[in-house]
This record gives structure tokens, sequence and C-alpha cells, in this order.
């Protein structure tokens, strides 16, 4: 088991590596706990909620993405206003994203913060969500709109909830870390050593570790993404959010993989990564997504980007682009180019 | 005008005094700012808000405690939203507490945290609520259970502001000055030897910059009340919230002065404090009450105490009460004793 410190104002101890999971009883001993999972998780890990947590209370919501709204948020706070939590209770967040994002919001707003505690039980929520202390829901077309930034007191990485995935939701996962093997060459190293091993559960429970470790040095530096060390966690996100708030269905690991792609070319064409090494990125890239989808009428999610809160003028479009091994560049681009770009590189036409 | 900064984990920079309002074009130069006011502010102060702030987008909110609720948050942040607002844009809070509350609650979640300055119009919120970074939203019957610790950057306490107040409201921030005068001597001094003078509005911008001080102390040692020191704001606010969100009607500093009243009464029963001190608290409390008024039923208010997030387990009622000059000390009563006590001290039997 790895542990991993996020040093912010409010510091995390995050734990990696199998057995990770059954420390929550011991950390959430005579304390009053509020566990939040969705039907899925719940379904499999229901007798594992009994036996750690057996005093618990348990909110139990819907699956997916498009249940990651006001609706549910306050549903998941008048379940803890009758479960009578006090400002010393625990919420622990067992699931995805969704639901890490979810709980962490309602840990950070019930009676102005109670702890909260991330079981990861995706290796996107794993390698990335879980850990930094961004929570979120989205609103009005726009994803992670309304949020806070609130350090979890412990984040739980298991590599056990893993053996329950679909094969999608491990390449979900991939698409976080191959942006951060983007972003650290050594961890780009260790991919490209291992690529034949990359859907095996052992070696991802090491390379989460890393991503962790990365992670959690930027976010110490950049806690609430002011200084723009922090923005480095976006690349690809630009225009896979984008994709995904205008076209849905597929998950956000999908699209950032598929952001990323796009914007390799992006970063080619502006001059920012040479051709090879673009080509080595989408090469990363292909080993988690074999074939990336067209999209029609794609210059229509650039207006969604704009409202991004990424973009701080409401007029250009700020992307992460791949510059070389572990460097990347920030570009601002005009909607208008921007669009273009999207029409021409996810379109039809390609 | 004189400056006082919070030394918090953002600090906040408090002027108080003749022009600290002018400041906002000044600090707002090439911004893009987002004012937040209530109905009856706007109908006053329109003209200042054209002038000082003149491209700002204005939100102008129903006035009263009871919107401070979801409904009213949502509609704030989706008026943030057509203002197409980023991350560098500026909240403005012009008003009381509610819209302070409000606003900079709306200001944290937006895009997890947008640069939030407070002009507190009435008295109660320059005296108190305006500083120290509390937000909130009222939910479920409880008082202040949904929202976060986010210090604005700047707070700008004008006395120009008092001038429109009805006397009602002066009283109302009375009550916050009158709780601080309990909890610090030299306060506590100043306001006896100008008790004369206690409406005069000269006096009360002298003695409001002195309350800021005190207050940003506390809040510099204790930003998430977690140390305990910032209980001691709470003192008469137990009783103060319970009756006030059962009885509703009088303003919150008036069920301040109310809670501090009857509290003063446990405290001398409960040897807390002598009843010569209860006595001079009373006295004090009396320059802006005179009449506390009885309440029927007041046990169930009670029940609601105890939801109260300042009550850490559900089971028993936390009161900061006086001790002597200068001090407090926390008292846990059982729910029984508590009620007990305020049915005998509130209800027609006094």
């Amino acid at each position: 088991m790895q542990h991993i410190q996020v040093k912010t104002s409010m510091p995390s101890d995050v734990c990696c590596g199998a057995g990770a999971a059954d420390r929550l009883s011991e950390i959430l001993k005579e304390k009053e706990v509020f566990v939040l999972t969705d039907e899925n998780v719940y379904r499999l890990y229901q007798d594992f909620i009994s036996r750690t947590l057996p005093n618990a209370s348990v909110k139990v919501i819907a699956a997916g993405e498009k249940h990651k709204n006001r609706r549910t948020l306050f549903e998941i706070i008048d379940a803890m206003m009758s479960a009578r939590l006090h400002r010393n209770s625990w919420l622990v967040a067992l699931g995805g994203g969704v639901v890490g994002d979810m709980g962490g919001l309602a840990a950070s707003l019930y009676m102005r913060g109670i702890g909260a505690l991330q079981v990861p039980t995706t290796l996107l929520a794993q390698v990335d969500s879980s850990v930094g202390g961004k929570t979120a829901i989205d609103h009005g077309g726009v994803k992670n709109v309304i949020g806070t930034f609130y350090q979890p007191r412990y984040v739980l990485c298991d590599p056990m909830f893993l053996k329950t995935l679909p094969p999608r939701e491990i390449k979900c996962g991939l698409g976080e870390i191959i942006k951060t093997a983007a972003l650290d060459s050594n961890i780009y190293e260790k991919i490209c050593q291992n690529a034949q091993r990359i859907y095996d559960l052992d070696f991802l429970s090491e390379i989460t570790a890393d991503c962790v470790r990365f992670k959690a040095k930027i976010v110490g530096e950049d806690e609430t993404e002011k200084s723009g060390k922090r923005k480095c966690l976006n690349m690809g996100h630009t225009t896979g959010h984008a994709l995904e708030l205008r076209y849905g269905r597929r998950s956000h690991g999908e699209y950032v993989l598929i952001g990323m792609w796009l914007e390799s070319f992006i970063a080619e064409e502006e001059g920012v990564c040479t051709h090879e090494y673009a080509e080595n990125i989408r090469s990363l890239i292909s080993l988690a997504e074999k074939k990336i989808p067209l999209f029609k009428d794609a210059e229509s999610a650039a207006e969604v980007a704009v409202l991004d809160k990424k973009n701080e003028d409401g007029k250009c479009v700020s992307l992460i682009l791949p510059k070389t091994y572990g460097e990347y560049k920030e570009l601002f681009l005009s909607i208008d180019k921007y669009k273009k770009y999207l029409d021409r590189l996810s379109g039809a036409e390609r």
C-alpha cells in the first residue's frame, strides 16, 4: 500500500493499493457516518458497506452523469438532514466520479463542511477525480459550473473495486492516465514499456499510485487553480468537455481521449509540438481508444466550450496542448478559429 | 477610514468609515462585475450602483430572510450564467445579511469561486455578517444549514448606508454590537460610557470598526470554526436562532438580543455568572430592546435548537454564556433541561 499526502490548506491522505478500503472501519471508528453511493455500486458492494460501516446511514442515488445536478444534490442534503448529521459527522463517497463530485460538494456545503472521505470505485475516480478536492454539479448545460474546492481528509484507492468494472470503464480511466503520461515523462515511459499490460489490473494499480503522486504535487502547488499550475491537468478537457456536453452518451474519460486526440492536431498545426511528438501522443491514445469517432456539426460544440469556466474572458478558448515529453503549453484560440478546427478535425471530411 | 485585515487562508481587507463605498470603482476597475442586491436597497441605491459600477450586471432579489433559500440561490446562479461571468469576474453583494450570505455562497460556488466583495448596507451586516466568510442559505427549516466558509476579498462598511435604515434595523445591528460587548470589555465600557449615543450614527460608525476588529481577530484564529475559538461569536444565538425559526417575524438581531436576555438567566441559574453580572448584561440589552416579548409554547423551539449545527451530537444544546467582563463559557444542556428553561423563562409565567 502506498501513502501519498496532498499538501493543501486541509491536507488529504491518499492510500493506494490492496487493502486500502479496509481502512474505512478503523478511520471512522465511533464516528457518525453517512455513505453516498449509486445504485450500481450499491448492488455490488452492499455487503462491503454493512460489514465495514455497520452503523452508517446509506443514501443510494441513480447512477450516471445526467444525475449530477441540483436535484440530486438536494436529495443528498435532505437525506443528510434526515440522518441528523452534525458537524462532526463524516460523508463517505463510495463510487465513481459522479458520486465523488456530488458527495464532496454535499460534504462541503452541509453545515459549512463536514469530513469527507473518498472511496473511488472506478479507475477514473482513483486516478484523478477523487484526489484534489474539486467538487461539482453540472447546471444549465455547463459541466461542473457549480462546485467548491474542498479536500477530502482521506482517499482510499483499492484495486479490489476495479475487478467488477466493465472494460469500458477501464478505458475511461485510461483517458486520465494517458493525459498524465503526456504531462510526466516517467509515466509516459512506464506506459510505453508496459503497453501490452495496459488492461492488467496489477499494472493499473501501480500506475494509479504514480498518477496520484503527480496530481498531488500539482494540487499542492495550486490548490484552487489560481496560480495556473493546476491548469495542466485540463489537457484534452476543453474539447473533451465541449463534445461531452454537446453529444453525451460516451463517458468523461473517453471524451478526454477524443479531446486529446483532436487537440494533438491543433498542437501540431499551431506549431506547439512537432508532427512526430503529436504522432507519439496519438499512438499513446490509441492504446486505449482504437477508433476516434466522427462528430457531425462539431462547430456547435465550440459554442459550449466558450461557456466553460476554463475560458476566462468568454471570447477565446484555452487549450492545454502537448509540447514535448513532460511539457505542455497553454494556447488561446479565437472562437472562430477553434470552430474551424473542430469542424475540420472531427467532421466527416477528416 | 479604518483598515482592518482579516488574516485567513484568503485574507480580507475591511474598510470602515465615510467614503468606504466609493472605493468600489477603483477596486473593480476593468473587472467584469455582477452586483447582487435586493429590491429595498435597489430602490434607494440604484443611482449609486450605476454611478460607481456603470458596466455591471445587476441582479435584484426579493428582500427578506424568507427568500434566503435554494430557489433564490439558483435564481442568482442562473443570472450569473446569463451574464456569462467567468472565473475572473467579481460579485458585489450590496445589501444586508441575506444578500451578503447568499451573494457569498453564490460567489463561492460559481465556477468553484469568483472574487467576492461585500458592501453591507445594514448595521447588522456591517458589524457582523459581512466579515468572516460565512455564507449560507436556510433549508428544511434549519437556519444556515447549507453554506461555505469563503472569505470576501474586500468588505466596505460605509456609514452612508445607515442613514436610510429604519430605526428597527439599527436595533437589529445593536444585537450583534451588544453581543460583542459581552465578549470584549473595552467595547463593553465604551458602550456604557456612550449609552445615550447608542442610536447616533457617528457613534455607531466608530463602534462598528471596533466590533469588526474584534471579529477579525477571532476569525483569524479560527477561520472554519474548528478550534472552538470562533464559537464565542454564537453568544445568544442558540436560543435566538431557535426562536427565530419557530416564531419568525422579528429580525435576526432582535432575536440575538432576546436570546442573550433569556440565556443570561440560564447563566445565572447554572452558576456561570453572578446575578450582578447577569443584571449588567440585561441592562446592556435593554439599551436596545426595552421589552422582551413572551413566547407561547417556547419549549417547541428547543426541538429546533437541537438540529442547529452548533449542537454537535444532536442530543445536547450548546450555549455560549456570559461569565464575566470579556469572558464566556460554553455550557451543554440536555434537551429536556433546556426545554424547561425556555418554557419557564419565555412563557407567560415569567
